[in-house]
């Protein structure tokens, strides 16, 4: 019998963490006794919980500690880290500790030190004094990796602060709900990051552009809603096609019909951009005076258009290259307190990968499998929404404006 | 070989009419040879062809035959209609034509003559001079039922009248468009129906009310837009608990927040009207003071709730008997230019089933899958959109409330 | 400041019960103290919590103890019940309780008294000594009806007896699973039932013929795998047009090419059932002899064809009376151990709305929204699967045919 | 009034064709008079129209000409080919051709040039005597760019050849069919290619894994069905790591369990990767011997897998430029008969837009909106299949085996 004591402590009962940690255990096949329990009796008190882990194998003790630690729960009585050299490039020794996107600390010169750079997936690499979360194609040989999860502590934004994620909505995903509510509260905490001077970042796919979403995105950006802008080459052309044509995909966006064949306005837009060399040039020669990328580029604010396979053109601003793409979408997430993920469920997930559990996340898309696939992901500081996001958007602008004027 | 010659008339080209006739011959694994074809030279010309259809067997050639009279090619030279009687209550002769939802003739008598009360998936029955579309089960024995589908001539929208249909869909139903377009035109087709005197139907299902469309659906009515209402229990109790209690099976309307627990709340608004033996008593005793039901009896419009499997309750005005909840829906079918499908695959269906196809229909559902198979079965009247129904509504509201007053 | 004090037992943690609790209480804007919580040291230990709920209002107090009651805690110190007799039929007193679909006891003449037929959405009537819950439509003036939520405790499966759900999938509806694995599960869950002498019940929709899954499903029938059928008018005529015709809706299921002009199969099915005067009187005449309704008659299982709105015909078998029809189905759900559903919204709802949440439930469907949906109202003996039911079916008829022979 | 004349010839009326010519004419306000019509009398006989384009300004005339050509019309009396040389790299004069993915023919040097590499959203470049499609982005300054449409005509599959494509099934995407004959009517066309030394090439998303795919799709490759695969980087590092660990994001793919926490395997798999530096390494090593990437790499197969920004590791063999991940794509598709879309939009999409319209495809997925939006930019050559990924791998991989042995 191999065993371990775990502590875990916070609002353990009402974030569900507690539910996790015993369901965790029994669903891999070990076994538990809680040695100490203490509840919190009033709302503002937290619990406090000692656990004896009890697995059948070194490798399910190993597996299942990995996973409490990843609910918060932290070993008795710390441990002091172990830190093993990276045998080679982009390879770390097999039992490296694998992060979460949760605020963590690890044990290590006899105290807790905070994790730097936090984000899931990675693997921590102490330089010095200091541990920064990292990426593994970033390892080089000799670095100094942490091994096992035995000297980690994870801080879920659920268990940690009480309340400090959106109370409009629990995790459950339907599209049998009310949009205007919703509409409201985005846009009251769209209100109260402004007044503390915080930043809302914006994931886009083209549907916002087809929907005729893109006026109403270009407003707030217009009215320094916005703070960062992330999305893919569609979402860009399009937003262009429609500035220059009227069109986007060659569907007249004010009757509804489709005018030009297929795409044939969406590469002449591309290719008057490429005349200019860009899109601060079309603007610069009075080629292009409105829109969501007009907005975006006038005001400033810092954006990144990561490519794909399955874009043409591309447009000269759109990253080919994900390792950069990745690092520019890094860039602009760093330190956002809100993401609005609208109808891409690419650029979304990808942002999701690289966001912290802290930041909050609202991701909007008609098709409720996205809604899911993204809230199944995210932490409780992640809202679903399943709605229109051309009317989404629309009616959030006019909520925004009037309160604003 | 078994053959005959068909005339078709009509915008066949645009209309794809003549497309659909030549593929299923050839599906139907038939040949043809093209007698003689005239082709609308300008677009007000309607073409004319007339087909020698090739057929092995007699069987194959009934079949083709029935299924080229449904896209409105007739027998050349009007052969006299043959009518068999029905051998027993609500069963006819094998051979019985079945109809469609086009206008149709049937040449008997030496003339071309109308047939009443037309619906899909009905039989013709004589009655002296006059023909009526009837339902399988409303057959009597020794009815006299038109066999074969020789005689019959039936007139599609599509190629009946150019452009009579909506312009501003095609049958694609996607989730990449602009709603806004959609509720302007949607709302274009509101006020030239009212400006005609004509009448609206709503068919409406309980997400209405969950998506906080309920209270712009009241608007619609008590503005006079709505000139008949179907729909089921659920709609109704849903939208007495929202004006009873502020919840939607328990979910606060105005918060977001389940509230009460789970049907509580959904109960007791069937126990208060129950209390006051229907609507019409709840209102009169002042307990009931807004909503859709209110506004619907208020306006004295006509409706019907049909029953179904699932209803709680149900409310004393929902129909449990499916044959008696038919014969209210298609009273209040009948006369309707315009009808409005919202988020009810049951009831569109149902609605569908006995509407002619020269009525408008307008369906709206988030999900594809409804709007698809709605569209599917429609004619070039039908119009799918996929959107968010209570942004939509909202939105159709307040377009309708501005040029209203 | 209104205050009870509720205890709560059972496995309060691994169940997320506990967890609930404290919610409910916080979103309804309440407050609490734990006075006392003894957690399960082991996985074999229940926990007990001795908790004072704390309410501004009565108004409050009633609705949290309310959901309290449904989340299975109860009253400390049993109170005596109080009845109230009904005003009239079909209406109860403002604060009569409402029940869950979890097993259900009342503390009248100083015991605990359990109440039979249970079911959700009931009102539970005294009669004599016992309690018996009742539809809100069937109750009589003068019965005697509980009010209040003070008097019950309901034991929800989930903290009752740890582990008698099915162990194999979470909550999570999603359709990036195995099918494989859960036609396994399924199949396995089929023997075990067939073993102990047990009943499955199944409900399907028309998708189940058109996907091909017909075959599959007349075969499980046949091979007494079945106990019980719950379907409407359409998958009733589906089955026999194919039967008849070799279509579904005029395709053809062995081609997968419409051949038939839309209903014309459709209609003849039915004008043939009804030509023998039933399904019966059409396998007594030699005229259908395989298919699903064929080896549903032939078994003699019982069966309710539910109607609705949308039904042509409809056939003899179908009944249209919703009342009658409900009663039909709680008939046959009453004695079943597991209910399949399969690709059917409407029939799956109403089963589940008289289905005690001891019964397990599985529902199969390509569309994830309709799983969800019902997952959304079950317990958690409800598992949700989002496949091919075509596939589905046939795989899970050829597990059980190979294990059988 | 600006006109043109236009011949149309092949199977105009059944392919639909016709239809689509007049209808875009008037959906764009033109008009038009058809100046002769011969229908094709017999199904083996082609039609063929003279038709005057009839437009208000030259602009319209542009545009309308340039649908037309995408449908096949071309000019009558054929007017030699403008060239005008790129004013810059990546850049082309205003009035450019944008290619369709349909075989095209130029008039140049007084006779028609057919044009190589074919792909959608291209523009001609003429080198010398040979004319080449050229995405945008390769254009270099002064290269000779063919501009407008009128010596351009392009042969859509549909009207070239009656019945190339797949029989068996229209366009319509439901989920309402039976799968069974579509992996029956798939394997016939494997079998088909097969004979015929041709190439099926599979496009395959992450999905394909997690539903327990991998098995059936990687003996479909160990038997020799497969002549190209295409993915990104997460079917392949899923796949490894079931190969690994027996798990797919930590699911273990034989129970369905979450074993290991979040992506733990997930990493450690790309880390074992790349420790022995490629897959190849790992099988060499005896470290990976089974599975999907297994079987494609000991096949000797063609593959690539194009990076996307929510990639983690990457593997070694992911390529992360998008230019070079198009070039590596393209070259595999280049030469395929079939092209077989598992369950990922992203890819298929990508594949899509570099495929000549002569090439068969099959999209399959779970989601309807996906396989809708793939059908809608498809030609007749695409087959769009809802269905359950995972049990149709594992039917058409048994169908083919029995076959085969």
């Amino acid at each position: 019998m191999k065993t371990r004591i775990f502590i875990s402590e916070g609002h353990l009962i009402d974030s569900g963490v507690m539910s996790e940690i015993l369901n965790v255990i029994l669903s891999e096949g070990a076994d538990y006794k809680v040695l100490s329990f203490e509840i919190g009796k009033v709302k503002t008190e937290k619990s406090k919980m000692e656990l004896l882990l009890k697995c059948k194998t070194a490798e399910q003790l190993s597996v299942v500690s990995g996973r409490l630690t990843a609910l918060g729960a932290y070993e008795k009585g710390a441990v002091e880290a172990v830190f093993k050299p990276a045998e080679k490039n982009r390879c770390v020794p097999e039992d490296f500790y694998s992060t979460t996107n949760h605020r963590s600390e690890v044990f290590t010169g006899g105290r807790w030190v905070p994790v730097g750079s936090q984000r899931m997936d990675g693997v921590i690499v102490r330089h010095g004094d200091t541990l920064v979360c990292t990426k593994l194609r970033d390892v080089k040989e000799g670095d100094s990796i942490l091994c096992g999860s035995e000297s980690v502590r994870v801080f879920p934004p659920a268990s940690d602060t009480r309340g400090s994620g959106f109370g409009f909505m629990s995790n459950e995903v339907s599209s049998e709900r009310s949009s205007s509510i919703t509409v409201q509260r985005v846009a009251e905490e769209f209100r109260s990051i402004k007044a503390k001077g915080g930043k809302v970042t914006v994931v886009a796919g083209p549907v916002v552009i087809h929907t005729g979403g893109g006026t109403a995105l270009a407003e707030l950006v217009r009215d320094g809603w916005i703070g960062g802008f992330l999305g893919g080459n569609a979402v860009a052309v399009h937003d262009l096609e429609y500035c220059f044509y009227g069109t986007s995909l060659g569907v007249d966006l004010k009757t509804g019909k489709q005018t030009a064949g297929g795409h044939y306005h969406h590469m002449r837009a591309i290719n008057r951009i490429n005349y200019h060399g860009s899109i601060q040039g079309a603007i610069d020669a009075g080629d292009l005076t409105s829109g969501l990328m007009y907005e975006i580029v006038k005001a400033g604010i810092p954006y990144s258009l990561a490519g794909s396979i399955r874009d043409d053109g591309p447009l000269p601003e759109t990253q080919m290259d994900m390792i950069k793409a990745q690092a520019e979408y890094a860039a602009i997430v760093k330190d956002s307190d809100l993401i609005l993920m609208l109808s891409t469920m690419l650029h979304s997930i990808g942002t999701g990968n690289m966001t912290p559990s802290w930041i909050k996340t609202v991701c909007i898309d008609i098709n409720p499998a996205v809604v899911t696939k993204f809230s199944d992901r995210g932490s409780g500081q992640t809202v679903g929404i399943v709605s229109d996001v051309g009317l989404f958007l629309r009616a959030l602008a006019d909520n925004l404006a009037v309160k604003h004027s």
